[in-house]
């Protein structure tokens, strides 16, 4: 994503009673802070919060926290939060790098979302992408029970390379599409990338993959 | 594919010498067929036998075994192999249906080829899918060594139902390309179908995938 600094955003951020500041101190005890037991799903780079946010109005009994690095992309969800008027208390937002997603959860995650990655379509970059095994790695402790990760993306290459790295670190792949928009399942909630994507008729791929623990 | 009757296929076949007749005596000893020790390749599905063919003209350390179950089809790879005038001796053909094979094959096989299966969209008919559960059991004990399955369609849906299935089963997805035609890579051998496919610029799928015995 190309990225405009907008001013005053990490101030505006830091005012929002949906951000999460201390991340690590909950480790392991994010359902005490959402003060329930139910699931907690997690997307890793969640941009403009569009998928995020409608996940959270849509299923009420769920958990999400949205994990984005840039304050001037987040600043942008927090806005769209606060438009809706409402309070919505299955919903909280991490403002940090993916890579450091380890030091923040443990054993308790439900769903991890990757929806429309940085490619990092060089070979030197690939320890970047989100699907790589430094990554995978990562990922392996913070689920309850069963690894489960929801990847959408419209870039070819990252999709093809994500579906042999997780089959080589010993996912299975549990549902594919490589056309979502013709798939037109009722239950997708779209990006903003997915929304711009589609509307061109491009190609727009999906993956879930689940591993036993 | 659909077919037309070809009169006097089935005698023209016969006489080939290329032509396995009674495959099954030779189960586990294919290899004293061909009179050497070298990989053995089987392509399920034939079909007008340009893959097979051109595989075995350029792999001549390789032999290769071409299975088809329409008489009419096959007659059709006897003549383009009859067209080239020199003896092949690293192919050989079987005509027969595809769900036989494990009363043929035992321990042997390098790779198994699957090339524009019939993708049997009606979910009625999965059982007749190649990479349906059944046939991934049939093939269980086929392979000398690791399992390997090669499989190209231009059928998404069947390349979406062949990549869970196989990652259900065990397998691990090796490479995966979901436009064939544009990664343009040197070493692949076209089918009848894949070239006709390919002049009207459709999507090409392939896929590796292994499993360890």
């Amino acid at each position: 994503m190309r990225l405009k600094k907008v001013k005053g955003a990490k101030e505006k951020i830091e005012k929002s009673p949906y951000l999460i500041k201390d991340p690590s101190t909950h480790r392991g005890k994010f359902n005490k802070l959402f003060n329930n037991s139910n699931p907690i799903r997690v997307e890793i780079g969640m941009g403009k919060g569009n998928f995020i946010l409608n996940n959270a109005l849509k299923y009420p009994n769920i958990n999400f926290i949205g994990i984005e690095k840039y304050d001037s992309v987040l600043v942008r969800a927090v806005e769209k939060i606060e438009e809706q008027n409402i309070d919505i208390p299955n919903l909280k937002l991490i403002c940090m790098d993916a890579s450091l997603i380890d030091t923040v959860f443990k054993n308790e995650i439900d769903v991890i979302f990757l929806n429309f990655s940085d490619p990092w379509p060089k070979n030197r970059h690939e320890n970047r992408r989100l699907t790589s095994p430094i990554f995978l790695d990562k990922y392996k402790n913070l689920f309850k029970g069963e690894r489960k990760i929801i990847l959408k993306t419209d870039n070819r290459k990252f999709f093809e390379y994500s579906i042999t790295s997780f089959s080589e670190h010993g996912y299975q792949i549990k549902d594919i599409s490589l056309n979502l928009n013709e798939d037109n399942d009722p239950l997708n909630i779209k990006t903003e990338y997915e929304e711009k994507f589609s509307l061109k008729g491009l190609s727009i791929y999906k993956l879930e993959v689940m591993q036993k623990r």
